[in-house]
């Protein structure tokens, strides 16, 4: 099958390792259509598996990151004998297993930030592991002004953020700028706009040059072990860790720092 | 059976549907006593089921906002033949019933906070879905002074901010400044004392023109999906956003918002 | 058995009941070796049950706070037939057993922290009740640069931090400068490093003032209440509140403060 002429979702893979993917539906703000839904997730599956990728960049085309689901799309979807009900758990089936997609994913994804993130656009931010936004970005869940609250992208919001920081972006439904996303915990970093996508890269860089399978088992191990009960946590971590040490790429980096030398990873 | 000559909480609810509950019972610090608790709890039931309220403003009358439990109140409940088991474990059950159905009010509840509020008073702040403070505001659960820990208020506290923020107010029991229970959030937003009552009624305003029913659907599914994994909050979340999809004030928000028109609420 | 003559653990207890526990093999970075995860294990359960100590503080000697896992000790595991397997599991079982033992000890314990804290040496921070750094301390969990995921100090870190600031420090493992740890919620007060000591001290001085009875009901209950959704978490903390109550040193604590007097403890 020939690619599509114009995709949603733009894939640029360098001799790092890094994967940029860019929503490239800007005209329309991005919208987490079923297009885009099943080009990203599809995306992500594939890096996952793929052992040329090491760490990947979520970034957007267009002055917004991501204005979340497309309400268009929703609508025509009420057209159906069921008012749309199998049409919208299909949907919001799709988004929620894109953002579960992420978290699972064994690379490390950083979302990079410079314009307006809402909905679920602030769910996937919310979905990656680490968050790099230009001072010029802003972050929402204003399904309340719509009669629809934000409930699943509250799954991932709150699972970075404080109660109380959720509710406000929730009840309220107003844009927060970059600065406060920074403060109660939804981004790493805020830079100048200018600045973005340097920044990104550097810390992508830093991700790179690590070893994938010690990203991959600890990626996985933080996310298992943050639901379980402390001495549960600390059973499976131990486990997790011992595998670890006996994996060739522990014992080449141990060996390596000890000696002072550069380690050099499997699948480098 | 007319009402009481001086009840310890005030009610006004406006023609926007904002209930404030006044603790009126400031030359006493605003104490949690079976009178305040049962006023309370009743109060907050009341709203969630009353259509007229569409979101609760919890204030204070007096310097402090509440000095939580009612010490001398407490201590007479010693004088019984099972010193006390009975009486405390019915007043300390009422003040968990009474905080917990802040959590399960279906309206959205805001504390205002200008003076102190320790204890369960500082509770009452933590189990509210949003706090403004006012900076003369001034936080601690100072339990563990006179030999009582502070173990009710820490469920809440625990629940807005960070294990080493909650033991550093549980353990030594100071007062911290609002600016503190801002960047640890325990309340979302620090200003002058005279505006105050206008910030939180700005808030409120801003709640109050939102669908109630998206309100209630939306805020029993935060705190549902917060307390499971990953993977079922989503699935809890998904099932609620597509009734909430399939919802009257959800078609005519979306639809007003394509429309670009004002929404109208079914029970606005 | 006459005690060693260059311990890795050094004890002093003062008459508030402030045992300082000091980690005392700074030329090597204080790693927590076999030795020193024995001494340290040793050491808090052994204060545990001490009635004369009222708080510990864990500080450390030389410039590093401590460093982690002893490497070279580790990488000589290896040599076993099973490739270092059961001596890895022995000791990360240690280690885990030991920071989970500082958790579960009635006495409240500060960390004490002038220099770096990686790896383990961070998980030791993360795992103590409060923190005190002096703005000379860094933090990192930088097991990712030699190929060693940090995935037993994730377990304490992201009990503390926000998931994408554990994630930050997880994935890339840079350091971070002890303003950026207080931000985060790993350390609770930055100080200048002349001021270190005498803040710990009197941080330490104020809990030591309470009833150990009472600490010690609210720390465990604390850590237990934790884990629980919110209901069992009022169940658990109103039945423990209720028998806090009963006991000497809240009769005492209440009747004092009523009396406007200083309360004397059962065990002081």
């Amino acid at each position: 099958m020939p690619p599509k002429e114009n995709p949603v979702l733009l894939h640029e893979l360098d001799d790092q390792g890094i994967l940029r993917l860019t929503l490239d539906d800007g005209a329309r703000r991005n919208p987490l259509s079923e297009e885009m839904l099943t080009a990203l997730h599809k995306a992500v599956a594939g890096a996952g598996c793929n052992p040329d990728v090491r760490v990947i960049i979520l970034s957007a085309n267009g002055p917004a990151f991501s204005a979340g689901h497309d309400l268009k799309e929703m609508t025509a979807g009420r057209a159906g004998p069921d008012r749309g009900r199998a049409y919208f758990t299909k949907v919001l089936g799709m988004c929620s297993d894109t953002m579960q997609a992420i978290v699972n994913c064994p690379k490390p994804v950083i979302a990079e930030v410079a314009g307006i993130a809402t909905a679920a656009g602030c769910q996937l931010v919310a979905s990656c592991d680490l968050a790099v936004a230009a001072d010029t970005a802003q972050f929402s869940t204003p399904g309340v002004h719509i009669g629809l609250f934000c409930s699943t992208p509250m799954v991932a919001l709150s699972r970075n953020v404080g109660n109380k920081h959720a509710m406000e972006m929730l009840l309220i439904g107003d844009m927060i700028p970059a600065a406060r996303a920074a403060e109660i915990g939804l981004v790493n970093w805020v830079v100048a706009p200018e600045a973005l996508r340097d920044t990104t890269l550097e810390i992508a860089g830093k991700i790179a040059a690590k070893s994938s399978m010690t990203l991959a088992t600890g990626k996985r191990a933080f996310y298992a072990q943050r639901e379980m009960p402390l001495r549960e946590a600390y059973e499976h971590a131990t486990q997790v860790m011992v595998e670890n040490m006996l994996a060739r790429d522990a014992e080449e980096g141990i060996g390596a720092f000890i000696e002072k030398r550069a380690p050099e990873w499997q699948d480098a």
